[in-house]
């Protein structure tokens, strides 16, 4: 469905992914054919892969941790510069657990950025923090893939 | 297991796929604090991303095509170039179907490089070759993902 929508609003996708661990990406490459629409994803698992791939101050990791607001906005941001090609961004953060500080637990942020056509410009289209109903690591992973989808096709709706 | 030998080794594992779309990284991600040794994965689906990231050359792919021996042995090397903190990377490329060149369907290239610990320099520890015993997408995704984490395995075992 993601697939149909990217193709009819002629999108290139790139994802930014750290809690989720590539599942997100793995879930788009089950499609046939997707990598015309699909750049690909910068899982992002420690905090340096952060700081060089996607060019996250270390200083705004420092301050916020690294599952935050500013941090994952600065992560769907950081992955369209660096994926010229690309024109649609997702990125995703959180708190998986297990020894999880207990008001991070399960919690984590989406966020949906995009490059203007014409004016190139990047900007935050979308932003949402939600808290995993799941208990265990790897069904919050997969509840997690399930929120970047939702919010990246809900964008693609509201724009169609 | 991996994760054992990861921390036996005091090794940082950084991974660039492309036909398994981040689901070597999933797999690692599943492992309760693997974050101390797993750096993150570069999932290169479109030639773009391969280049962008991890500076293959647009020749490189173009004559040898992206699911080849010397793509996949320049996106190893190049991941531990993007990835400073690492010091062992994998890297796989392969086509999976459908529609792929019947010679090609369902071979894939697997690549492990290091990052030497004194010299700092990098270089390609082992590279196979193999046809995948699964017909479908998805199985393969998963068989070529368990490819990966075999050779990654061996390496670590032949260095203990």
């Amino acid at each position: 469905m993601l697939a149909g929508l990217l193709a009819e609003a002629d999108r290139r996708l790139v994802l930014a992914e750290s809690c989720t661990a590539g599942l997100v990406a793995a879930s788009l490459g089950r499609v046939p054919g997707i990598s015309r629409h699909f750049c690909g994803s910068l899982v992002t698992y420690r905090e340096c892969a952060k700081t060089s791939w996607l060019g996250v101050p270390p200083l705004v990791l420092e301050q916020h941790t690294a599952a935050s607001e500013a941090v994952t906005k600065l992560m769907a941001t950081g992955t369209l510069v660096a994926t010229p090609e690309a024109d649609l961004a997702a990125a995703v953060t959180g708190h998986l657990g297990p020894h999880a500080p207990p008001e991070q637990d399960g919690l984590i942020y989406v966020c949906v950025a995009e490059r203007h056509v014409t004016t190139g410009e990047i900007s935050v289209a979308k932003l949402r923090r939600c808290r995993l109903i799941s208990r265990d690591r790897h069904p919050r992973q997969r509840e997690a893939t399930l929120g970047v989808l939702a919010l990246l096709l809900e964008h693609l709706e509201d724009r169609g």
